[in-house]
Protein backbone atom coordinates (compact mmCIF):
# COMPACT_ATOMS: atom_id res chain seq x y z
CA UNK A 1 0.00 0.00 0.00
CA UNK A 2 1.57 3.28 -1.01
CA UNK A 3 2.39 5.21 1.98
CA UNK A 4 2.67 9.27 2.40
CA UNK A 5 5.43 10.29 4.06
CA UNK A 6 5.08 12.97 7.19
CA UNK A 7 5.28 16.92 6.13
CA UNK A 8 7.55 18.58 8.11
CA UNK A 9 5.87 22.20 8.88
CA UNK A 10 8.34 25.03 9.99
CA UNK A 11 6.19 27.37 12.16
CA UNK A 12 7.62 31.20 11.63
CA UNK A 13 11.70 29.75 11.28
CA UNK A 14 13.96 33.17 11.19
CA UNK A 15 17.03 32.15 9.54
CA UNK A 16 17.56 30.99 6.60
CA UNK A 17 20.26 28.79 7.30
CA UNK A 18 18.46 26.77 9.75
CA UNK A 19 15.53 26.58 6.90
CA UNK A 20 18.67 25.00 4.66
CA UNK A 21 19.77 22.70 7.50
CA UNK A 22 16.51 21.21 7.80
CA UNK A 23 16.37 20.96 4.18
CA UNK A 24 18.96 18.67 4.01
CA UNK A 25 18.68 16.83 6.83
CA UNK A 26 15.19 15.58 5.37
CA UNK A 27 16.40 14.44 2.44
CA UNK A 28 19.27 12.89 3.87
CA UNK A 29 15.77 10.96 5.61
CA UNK A 30 13.69 10.51 2.80
CA UNK A 31 11.37 13.01 3.34
CA UNK A 32 10.49 15.66 0.80
CA UNK A 33 7.37 17.74 1.73
CA UNK A 34 8.54 21.11 3.48
CA UNK A 35 5.66 23.61 4.18
CA UNK A 36 6.82 27.21 5.72
CA UNK A 37 4.87 29.20 7.87
CA UNK A 38 5.27 33.26 7.52
CA UNK A 39 9.19 32.91 7.45
CA UNK A 40 10.53 36.15 8.63
CA UNK A 41 13.10 36.52 5.97
CA UNK A 42 10.50 35.98 3.37
CA UNK A 43 10.75 33.13 0.34
CA UNK A 44 12.96 32.10 -1.57
CA UNK A 45 15.71 32.71 0.94
CA UNK A 46 19.73 32.48 -0.51
CA UNK A 47 21.22 31.62 2.86
CA UNK A 48 18.73 28.72 2.89
CA UNK A 49 19.51 27.45 -0.61
CA UNK A 50 23.38 27.62 0.46
CA UNK A 51 22.68 25.81 3.65
CA UNK A 52 20.79 22.88 1.85
CA UNK A 53 23.81 21.60 0.22
CA UNK A 54 21.33 21.29 -2.77
CA UNK A 55 18.79 19.34 -1.03
CA UNK A 56 16.05 22.24 -1.69
CA UNK A 57 17.05 21.89 -5.73
CA UNK A 58 15.87 17.98 -5.23
CA UNK A 59 12.82 18.34 -3.24
CA UNK A 60 9.44 19.98 -4.30
CA UNK A 61 8.64 22.87 -3.97
CA UNK A 62 8.36 24.34 -0.38
CA UNK A 63 5.00 25.85 0.18
CA UNK A 64 4.76 29.10 1.95
CA UNK A 65 1.61 29.81 4.04
CA UNK A 66 0.18 32.60 6.49
CA UNK A 67 -0.83 30.53 9.41
CA UNK A 68 -0.57 27.15 10.50
CA UNK A 69 -3.89 26.08 10.73
CA UNK A 70 -3.39 26.88 7.17
CA UNK A 71 -0.28 24.96 6.98
CA UNK A 72 -1.89 21.49 9.04
CA UNK A 73 -5.43 21.71 7.07
CA UNK A 74 -4.92 18.80 5.08
CA UNK A 75 -3.27 16.74 7.47
CA UNK A 76 -5.07 14.10 9.53
CA UNK A 77 -2.61 14.14 12.51
CA UNK A 78 0.07 16.44 13.51
CA UNK A 79 3.01 16.24 16.04
CA UNK A 80 4.17 19.37 17.59
CA UNK A 81 8.04 18.87 18.82
CA UNK A 82 8.22 21.46 21.23
CA UNK A 83 11.90 21.54 23.64
CA UNK A 84 9.46 21.35 27.10
CA UNK A 85 6.37 19.82 28.50
CA UNK A 86 3.47 22.25 28.08
CA UNK A 87 0.98 22.65 31.11
CA UNK A 88 -1.43 20.62 28.46
CA UNK A 89 -3.44 17.35 28.57
CA UNK A 90 -1.67 16.13 25.24
CA UNK A 91 -0.47 12.83 24.36
CA UNK A 92 3.51 12.99 24.13
CA UNK A 93 5.30 11.02 22.08
CA UNK A 94 9.11 9.92 21.83
CA UNK A 95 10.67 10.81 18.64
CA UNK A 96 10.93 7.15 17.75
CA UNK A 97 7.44 6.51 18.62
CA UNK A 98 6.12 9.05 16.75
CA UNK A 99 8.04 7.68 13.65
CA UNK A 100 6.07 4.25 14.59
CA UNK A 101 3.17 6.73 15.11
CA UNK A 102 3.06 8.14 11.57
CA UNK A 103 4.19 4.75 9.74
CA UNK A 104 0.93 3.20 11.11
CA UNK A 105 -1.52 6.10 10.13
CA UNK A 106 0.14 6.68 6.89
CA UNK A 107 -0.45 2.93 6.18
CA UNK A 108 -3.98 3.60 6.83
CA UNK A 109 -4.02 6.66 4.05
CA UNK A 110 -3.68 9.36 7.40
CA UNK A 111 -1.76 12.30 6.08
CA UNK A 112 1.06 13.27 9.35
CA UNK A 113 3.11 16.22 9.65
CA UNK A 114 5.57 17.29 12.31
CA UNK A 115 5.68 20.95 13.30
CA UNK A 116 8.51 23.02 14.42
CA UNK A 117 8.43 26.29 16.19
CA UNK A 118 10.49 29.16 15.53
CA UNK A 119 14.07 29.92 16.87
CA UNK A 120 13.21 32.41 18.96
CA UNK A 121 9.81 30.89 21.03
CA UNK A 122 9.61 27.93 19.76
CA UNK A 123 5.68 27.12 19.21
CA UNK A 124 3.02 29.26 20.97
CA UNK A 125 0.38 27.35 23.44
CA UNK A 126 -1.98 28.50 20.71
CA UNK A 127 -0.81 26.44 18.15
CA UNK A 128 0.45 23.10 20.12
CA UNK A 129 -3.04 23.10 21.13
CA UNK A 130 -4.08 22.96 17.33
CA UNK A 131 -1.80 19.93 17.06
CA UNK A 132 -2.70 16.61 18.09
CA UNK A 133 0.18 15.22 19.96
CA UNK A 134 3.43 16.55 21.47
CA UNK A 135 6.84 14.89 20.29
CA UNK A 136 9.21 15.32 23.14
CA UNK A 137 13.04 14.58 22.36
CA UNK A 138 14.55 12.90 25.49
CA UNK A 139 18.02 14.39 26.28
CA UNK A 140 19.87 15.76 29.07
CA UNK A 141 17.72 17.90 30.89
CA UNK A 142 20.56 19.79 32.26
CA UNK A 143 21.49 20.68 28.66
CA UNK A 144 18.78 19.96 26.30
CA UNK A 145 18.76 22.67 23.65
CA UNK A 146 19.19 21.97 20.11
CA UNK A 147 19.02 24.31 17.28
CA UNK A 148 16.00 24.25 14.88
CA UNK A 149 18.17 22.18 12.37
CA UNK A 150 19.37 19.60 14.88
CA UNK A 151 15.69 19.17 16.32
CA UNK A 152 14.81 18.70 12.51
CA UNK A 153 17.10 16.04 11.91
CA UNK A 154 16.43 13.95 14.67
CA UNK A 155 12.77 13.62 14.21
CA UNK A 156 13.83 13.02 10.41
CA UNK A 157 16.21 10.28 11.39
CA UNK A 158 13.80 8.57 13.83
CA UNK A 159 11.02 8.05 10.87
CA UNK A 160 14.60 7.15 8.66
CA UNK A 161 15.41 4.53 10.80
CA UNK A 162 11.90 3.04 11.10
CA UNK A 163 11.34 2.16 7.70
CA UNK A 164 15.34 1.40 7.09
CA UNK A 165 15.27 -2.47 7.51
CA UNK A 166 19.03 -2.92 7.89
CA UNK A 167 19.91 -4.97 10.46
CA UNK A 168 21.07 -4.38 13.83
CA UNK A 169 24.88 -6.00 12.81
CA UNK A 170 26.00 -7.38 10.32
CA UNK A 171 29.26 -8.42 8.62
CA UNK A 172 29.74 -7.68 4.71
CA UNK A 173 32.03 -9.86 3.24
CA UNK A 174 32.17 -8.40 -0.29
CA UNK A 175 33.37 -10.63 -3.19
CA UNK A 176 34.79 -12.57 -0.74
CA UNK A 177 32.92 -15.28 0.83
CA UNK A 178 33.03 -16.66 4.36
CA UNK A 179 35.46 -19.84 5.27
CA UNK A 180 33.13 -23.08 5.84
CA UNK A 181 34.58 -25.20 8.61
CA UNK A 182 36.45 -27.91 6.75
CA UNK A 183 38.72 -25.01 5.96
CA UNK A 184 38.46 -23.36 9.19
CA UNK A 185 39.52 -27.06 10.36
CA UNK A 186 42.48 -27.33 8.15
CA UNK A 187 43.86 -24.04 9.11
CA UNK A 188 43.90 -25.28 12.73
CA UNK A 189 45.56 -28.51 12.46
CA UNK A 190 48.00 -27.46 10.25
CA UNK A 191 49.00 -24.64 12.84
CA UNK A 192 48.86 -27.40 15.81
CA UNK A 193 50.77 -30.05 13.53
CA UNK A 194 53.98 -26.68 13.12
CA UNK A 195 53.39 -25.81 16.91
CA UNK A 196 54.07 -29.45 17.65
CA UNK A 197 57.01 -29.99 15.25
CA UNK A 198 58.37 -26.68 16.83
CA UNK A 199 57.96 -27.99 20.52
CA UNK A 200 55.76 -25.18 21.43
CA UNK A 201 53.59 -27.88 23.77
CA UNK A 202 55.87 -28.13 26.70
CA UNK A 203 53.77 -31.20 27.95
CA UNK A 204 51.03 -33.02 26.48
CA UNK A 205 48.77 -32.43 29.54
CA UNK A 206 48.40 -28.60 28.10
CA UNK A 207 48.15 -29.00 24.29
CA UNK A 208 44.26 -29.84 24.34
CA UNK A 209 43.47 -27.22 26.30
CA UNK A 210 46.15 -24.66 24.48
CA UNK A 211 44.25 -25.89 21.12
CA UNK A 212 40.71 -25.55 22.10
CA UNK A 213 41.73 -22.36 23.57
CA UNK A 214 43.70 -20.99 20.03
CA UNK A 215 40.69 -22.45 18.13
CA UNK A 216 38.10 -20.23 19.98
CA UNK A 217 40.31 -16.94 19.22
CA UNK A 218 40.59 -17.22 15.57
CA UNK A 219 37.17 -18.34 15.05
CA UNK A 220 36.06 -15.43 16.53
CA UNK A 221 37.46 -13.50 14.01
CA UNK A 222 34.90 -15.65 11.28
CA UNK A 223 37.47 -15.69 8.56
CA UNK A 224 36.91 -15.51 4.71
CA UNK A 225 37.98 -17.65 2.56
CA UNK A 226 41.23 -15.52 1.41
CA UNK A 227 41.93 -14.77 4.97
CA UNK A 228 42.49 -18.61 6.04
CA UNK A 229 44.85 -18.33 2.55
CA UNK A 230 46.21 -15.26 4.11
CA UNK A 231 47.22 -17.08 7.81
CA UNK A 232 48.38 -20.28 5.45
CA UNK A 233 50.88 -18.35 4.07
CA UNK A 234 52.00 -16.43 7.28
CA UNK A 235 52.88 -20.11 9.09
CA UNK A 236 54.27 -21.32 5.92
CA UNK A 237 56.57 -17.90 5.95
CA UNK A 238 57.04 -17.76 10.24
CA UNK A 239 57.51 -22.06 10.04
CA UNK A 240 60.03 -21.72 7.25
CA UNK A 241 58.46 -24.21 5.11
CA UNK A 242 56.83 -24.11 1.81
CA UNK A 243 54.77 -26.98 1.96
CA UNK A 244 51.50 -24.69 1.72
CA UNK A 245 50.54 -21.60 1.04
CA UNK B 1 27.14 -1.36 38.04
CA UNK B 2 28.41 1.89 37.20
CA UNK B 3 29.25 2.02 33.19
CA UNK B 4 30.92 4.52 31.77
CA UNK B 5 29.30 6.05 28.69
CA UNK B 6 31.28 6.02 25.77
CA UNK B 7 34.42 8.12 24.08
CA UNK B 8 33.92 10.40 21.59
CA UNK B 9 36.75 10.67 18.95
CA UNK B 10 37.62 13.43 16.40
CA UNK B 11 40.18 12.27 14.10
CA UNK B 12 41.55 15.26 12.28
CA UNK B 13 39.00 17.59 12.57
CA UNK B 14 39.25 20.85 9.96
CA UNK B 15 36.65 23.69 11.49
CA UNK B 16 36.16 24.45 15.04
CA UNK B 17 32.62 25.26 14.48
CA UNK B 18 31.99 21.43 14.24
CA UNK B 19 34.11 20.57 17.12
CA UNK B 20 31.59 23.19 19.24
CA UNK B 21 28.59 21.21 17.31
CA UNK B 22 29.87 18.23 18.65
CA UNK B 23 30.52 19.03 22.58
CA UNK B 24 26.96 20.33 21.99
CA UNK B 25 25.36 16.99 21.18
CA UNK B 26 27.26 15.15 23.07
CA UNK B 27 26.19 17.11 25.96
CA UNK B 28 22.89 17.18 25.03
CA UNK B 29 23.10 13.22 25.20
CA UNK B 30 24.84 12.68 28.41
CA UNK B 31 28.30 11.95 26.96
CA UNK B 32 31.08 14.01 28.21
CA UNK B 33 34.31 12.54 27.11
CA UNK B 34 35.93 14.03 24.16
CA UNK B 35 39.10 13.31 22.37
CA UNK B 36 40.80 15.16 19.42
CA UNK B 37 42.97 13.54 17.20
CA UNK B 38 45.57 16.44 15.52
CA UNK B 39 42.96 19.20 15.41
CA UNK B 40 43.86 21.15 12.32
CA UNK B 41 43.81 25.02 14.26
CA UNK B 42 45.12 23.38 17.13
CA UNK B 43 43.49 23.50 20.42
CA UNK B 44 41.69 25.51 22.30
CA UNK B 45 39.69 26.89 19.53
CA UNK B 46 37.70 30.07 20.10
CA UNK B 47 35.17 29.18 17.29
CA UNK B 48 34.48 25.66 18.76
CA UNK B 49 33.83 26.97 22.05
CA UNK B 50 31.35 29.99 20.68
CA UNK B 51 29.41 26.81 18.65
CA UNK B 52 29.22 24.62 21.33
CA UNK B 53 26.97 27.03 23.31
CA UNK B 54 28.80 26.15 26.81
CA UNK B 55 29.19 22.51 26.44
CA UNK B 56 32.77 23.02 26.32
CA UNK B 57 32.66 24.45 29.73
CA UNK B 58 30.52 22.25 31.16
CA UNK B 59 32.26 18.90 30.27
CA UNK B 60 36.06 17.73 31.49
CA UNK B 61 39.05 19.29 29.40
CA UNK B 62 39.41 17.80 25.71
CA UNK B 63 41.81 15.74 25.53
CA UNK B 64 44.59 16.09 22.88
CA UNK B 65 46.19 13.35 20.56
CA UNK B 66 48.66 13.18 18.23
CA UNK B 67 47.40 9.63 16.67
CA UNK B 68 44.57 8.17 16.67
CA UNK B 69 46.22 4.58 17.62
CA UNK B 70 47.09 6.76 21.24
CA UNK B 71 43.62 8.08 21.13
CA UNK B 72 42.30 4.64 21.06
CA UNK B 73 44.70 3.06 23.50
CA UNK B 74 42.54 2.38 26.72
CA UNK B 75 39.85 1.73 24.85
CA UNK B 76 38.39 -1.71 24.36
CA UNK B 77 36.24 -1.79 21.36
CA UNK B 78 36.43 0.94 18.94
CA UNK B 79 33.49 2.04 16.76
CA UNK B 80 34.06 4.17 13.28
CA UNK B 81 31.37 6.13 11.32
CA UNK B 82 32.03 5.77 8.03
CA UNK B 83 30.02 7.50 5.63
CA UNK B 84 30.51 4.96 3.31
CA UNK B 85 30.66 0.86 3.87
CA UNK B 86 34.59 0.19 2.79
CA UNK B 87 36.15 -2.67 1.32
CA UNK B 88 36.82 -4.60 4.54
CA UNK B 89 35.49 -7.54 6.31
CA UNK B 90 34.48 -6.05 9.53
CA UNK B 91 30.87 -5.63 11.62
CA UNK B 92 28.86 -3.08 10.47
CA UNK B 93 26.45 -1.72 12.70
CA UNK B 94 23.41 0.91 12.73
CA UNK B 95 23.48 3.92 15.28
CA UNK B 96 20.98 1.76 17.82
CA UNK B 97 22.49 -1.27 17.25
CA UNK B 98 26.18 0.50 18.17
CA UNK B 99 24.93 1.53 20.80
CA UNK B 100 23.20 -1.19 21.93
CA UNK B 101 26.42 -2.86 22.26
CA UNK B 102 28.32 -0.28 23.15
CA UNK B 103 26.04 -0.54 26.73
CA UNK B 104 26.34 -3.82 26.92
CA UNK B 105 30.15 -3.74 26.81
CA UNK B 106 30.08 -0.90 29.61
CA UNK B 107 27.97 -3.04 31.76
CA UNK B 108 31.24 -5.68 31.17
CA UNK B 109 33.32 -2.62 32.31
CA UNK B 110 34.45 -2.18 28.44
CA UNK B 111 35.70 1.35 27.81
CA UNK B 112 34.23 1.89 24.37
CA UNK B 113 34.75 4.76 21.92
CA UNK B 114 32.84 6.40 19.36
CA UNK B 115 35.37 7.30 16.26
CA UNK B 116 34.60 10.19 13.57
CA UNK B 117 36.99 11.30 10.18
CA UNK B 118 37.53 14.89 9.61
CA UNK B 119 35.43 17.30 7.31
CA UNK B 120 37.41 16.38 3.98
CA UNK B 121 37.91 12.96 3.65
CA UNK B 122 36.64 10.62 6.56
CA UNK B 123 38.66 8.62 7.70
CA UNK B 124 41.82 6.09 6.33
CA UNK B 125 41.45 3.13 5.48
CA UNK B 126 44.40 2.48 7.79
CA UNK B 127 42.54 4.06 10.87
CA UNK B 128 39.30 2.23 10.39
CA UNK B 129 41.31 -0.91 10.39
CA UNK B 130 42.70 0.14 14.03
CA UNK B 131 38.59 -0.25 14.82
CA UNK B 132 36.47 -2.80 15.99
CA UNK B 133 33.51 -2.32 14.24
CA UNK B 134 32.09 0.28 11.53
CA UNK B 135 28.63 2.56 12.34
CA UNK B 136 26.87 2.97 9.00
CA UNK B 137 24.23 5.58 9.15
CA UNK B 138 21.22 4.22 7.01
CA UNK B 139 20.40 7.09 4.88
CA UNK B 140 18.88 8.23 1.35
CA UNK B 141 21.96 6.72 -0.65
CA UNK B 142 21.15 9.39 -3.22
CA UNK B 143 21.70 11.84 -0.64
CA UNK B 144 23.70 11.11 2.26
CA UNK B 145 26.38 13.33 3.93
CA UNK B 146 25.89 14.76 7.05
CA UNK B 147 28.33 17.32 8.15
CA UNK B 148 30.49 16.39 11.11
CA UNK B 149 27.91 17.93 13.85
CA UNK B 150 25.59 16.06 12.55
CA UNK B 151 26.96 12.59 12.56
CA UNK B 152 27.90 13.27 16.15
CA UNK B 153 24.15 14.37 17.05
CA UNK B 154 22.86 11.23 15.04
CA UNK B 155 25.17 8.74 17.07
CA UNK B 156 24.77 10.26 20.45
CA UNK B 157 21.18 10.24 20.39
CA UNK B 158 21.15 6.57 19.72
CA UNK B 159 23.28 5.98 23.04
CA UNK B 160 20.93 8.72 24.98
CA UNK B 161 17.45 6.90 23.43
CA UNK B 162 18.81 3.64 24.40
CA UNK B 163 19.62 4.66 27.98
CA UNK B 164 16.24 6.76 28.03
CA UNK B 165 13.27 5.04 29.21
CA UNK B 166 10.71 7.23 29.03
CA UNK B 167 7.66 5.25 27.35
CA UNK B 168 6.61 5.69 23.52
CA UNK B 169 3.63 7.39 24.25
CA UNK B 170 2.52 8.90 27.62
CA UNK B 171 -0.54 11.53 28.00
CA UNK B 172 0.51 13.68 31.41
CA UNK B 173 -2.28 15.00 33.39
CA UNK B 174 -0.38 17.59 35.60
CA UNK B 175 -1.91 18.98 38.39
CA UNK B 176 -5.48 17.30 37.35
CA UNK B 177 -6.76 13.62 37.21
CA UNK B 178 -7.89 11.33 35.01
CA UNK B 179 -11.54 11.39 35.61
CA UNK B 180 -12.70 7.88 36.94
CA UNK B 181 -16.15 5.60 34.70
CA UNK B 182 -18.42 7.29 36.80
CA UNK B 183 -17.61 10.73 36.73
CA UNK B 184 -17.76 10.19 32.82
CA UNK B 185 -20.59 8.07 32.74
CA UNK B 186 -22.39 10.75 34.43
CA UNK B 187 -21.62 13.52 32.10
CA UNK B 188 -22.59 11.31 29.09
CA UNK B 189 -26.29 10.60 31.48
CA UNK B 190 -26.38 14.59 31.82
CA UNK B 191 -25.99 15.00 28.05
CA UNK B 192 -28.44 12.01 27.01
CA UNK B 193 -30.96 14.11 29.06
CA UNK B 194 -30.57 17.45 27.91
CA UNK B 195 -30.64 16.09 24.01
CA UNK B 196 -33.84 14.19 24.97
CA UNK B 197 -35.58 17.11 26.18
CA UNK B 198 -34.49 19.24 23.29
CA UNK B 199 -35.97 16.41 20.91
CA UNK B 200 -32.51 15.49 19.66
CA UNK B 201 -33.71 11.93 18.92
CA UNK B 202 -36.33 11.78 16.27
CA UNK B 203 -37.08 8.58 16.87
CA UNK B 204 -36.45 6.10 19.99
CA UNK B 205 -34.98 3.28 17.39
CA UNK B 206 -31.85 5.68 16.79
CA UNK B 207 -31.02 6.87 20.10
CA UNK B 208 -29.17 3.63 21.64
CA UNK B 209 -27.00 4.61 18.66
CA UNK B 210 -26.53 7.59 18.53
CA UNK B 211 -25.27 7.67 22.42
CA UNK B 212 -23.16 4.64 21.74
CA UNK B 213 -21.53 7.00 19.44
CA UNK B 214 -20.84 9.92 21.52
CA UNK B 215 -19.59 7.92 24.19
CA UNK B 216 -16.76 6.21 22.20
CA UNK B 217 -17.00 10.17 20.85
CA UNK B 218 -15.58 11.58 23.90
CA UNK B 219 -13.97 8.62 25.60
CA UNK B 220 -11.38 8.71 23.20
CA UNK B 221 -10.66 12.22 24.64
CA UNK B 222 -9.65 10.44 28.08
CA UNK B 223 -10.60 13.28 29.99
CA UNK B 224 -9.48 14.81 33.06
CA UNK B 225 -11.72 15.70 36.04
CA UNK B 226 -11.41 19.20 35.39
CA UNK B 227 -12.32 18.38 31.79
CA UNK B 228 -15.67 16.92 32.70
CA UNK B 229 -16.34 19.73 34.95
CA UNK B 230 -15.80 21.90 32.03
CA UNK B 231 -17.93 20.28 29.85
CA UNK B 232 -21.07 20.33 32.41
CA UNK B 233 -20.44 23.76 32.07
CA UNK B 234 -21.48 23.87 28.38
CA UNK B 235 -24.27 21.47 28.62
CA UNK B 236 -25.54 23.85 31.07
CA UNK B 237 -24.90 27.29 28.90
CA UNK B 238 -25.93 25.34 26.01
CA UNK B 239 -28.96 23.68 27.07
CA UNK B 240 -30.23 27.19 29.46
CA UNK B 241 -30.09 25.22 32.62
CA UNK B 242 -28.32 25.93 35.83
CA UNK B 243 -28.77 22.92 37.92
CA UNK B 244 -25.22 22.18 37.43
CA UNK B 245 -21.93 22.87 36.38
Amino acid sequence: MATAPPIIILDHPQMGENIGAAARAMLNCNLTALRLVAPRDGWPNERAETMSSGALEKIPPVQIFETLQEAVADCHYVYATTARLRDMVKPVFTPNGAAQDCMARAGKGQSTAFVFGGERAGLANDDVSRCDAIINIPLNPAFSSLNLGQAVLLICYAYQSTIDQTKAKSLPTGDSHPANHEAFANLMQRLEDKLEDKGFFKSDDMKPSITRNLRNTLSRAEMTEQEIQTFHGIISVLSGSKDSA
